[in-house]
């Protein structure tokens, strides 16, 4: 029988269902007993509900909050990049260290979108990555080489917002 | 404090993330200790993976896998029409009985797609919902007037698929 061929998704788009998406993934994965990584580059793109989630699989996921925001509005563009920077060499060890059936980096994408670290680096890393292993990625923008580099590709296109009607945030479904 | 406003959402077009973005949301809910309910209308589009991790919150989640594949393949229309009739029903009392958090109607959109059932039948039980809960419907082909009554909608669109490059469905990742 052949081994597991690892693949490079990429979620990508301005609609809802990107981290989502991952999430369901890593779900998934769990449920096959495999050990799973999330790695999370913007702060608070995973919310409460399955972080408690995610404590029922503590034996097989390893969840891990990076950065302090990486927004284009930062006070301090320094600290930014050498968070940016800090956060990258983290998931690249990971993917390198290969413990993980499935590596979820959640929003990389804005890293290399708002130059905080060169794509070249994580096309690098993604290219010589362990060759059984899942790597996720989502964001927007990805560019066009991330997705000539990945196997699966899906942009999450905004049809419909709630806040577009007014409704607000709600527990359980958007955090 | 107001009270949870319950959302429809959607997540349709061809690409990978429906299911898996439903998915998502359910372990978010989950993590939140609400009870949630899967229906699954075409039979196999939840997997092993997430069938297996869903026992860990078997307190919570229930989940229920209906009719006979519903594909236009059919060699019994008839026979796909009635099992049709029937899961709709069962997912119907299950959203009027108001007895979870969130429904998922996983691949609904292919019944009245296929003239399975009347969407007008849909629509009215979506439109009565109980107005706390959350209800998810996925699948392609989503028409203008489920979207038109939804709150939130994602087209998945598929940019890449790996097995477009040969590659094999892998285990933990695509079932």
């Amino acid at each position: 029988m052949s081994k597991t061929q690892g693949l490079i998704a990429v979620f990508t788009g301005n609609g809802k269902g990107k981290t989502t998406s991952a999430l369901g993934l890593a779900f998934r994965a769990l449920g096959h007993g495999q050990k799973v990584c999330v790695i999370q580059f913007i702060k608070g793109s995973w919310k409460y509900g399955e972080i408690n989630a995610a404590e029922r699989f503590s034996d097989l996921l390893d969840f891990h909050v990076m950065g302090r925001g990486f927004t284009w509005k930062s006070d301090d563009l320094d600290k930014d990049r050498e968070a940016a920077r800090k956060a990258w060499k983290f998931a690249a060890d990971v993917i390198r260290e290969d413990n993980y059936s499935l590596v979820i980096l959640d929003e990389l994408t804005y890293l290399p979108h708002y130059k905080m670290i060169e794509e070249t680096e994580i096309l690098s890393v993604l290219k010589n990555k362990p060759g059984h292993q899942h790597v996720v990625i989502t964001g927007r923008y990805a560019s066009d080489r991330l997705i000539e580099l990945a196997d699966l590709v899906t942009e999450m296109k905004e049809i419909k917002h709630p806040f577009q009607r007014g409704i607000k945030a709600q527990k359980g479904f958007e955090f």
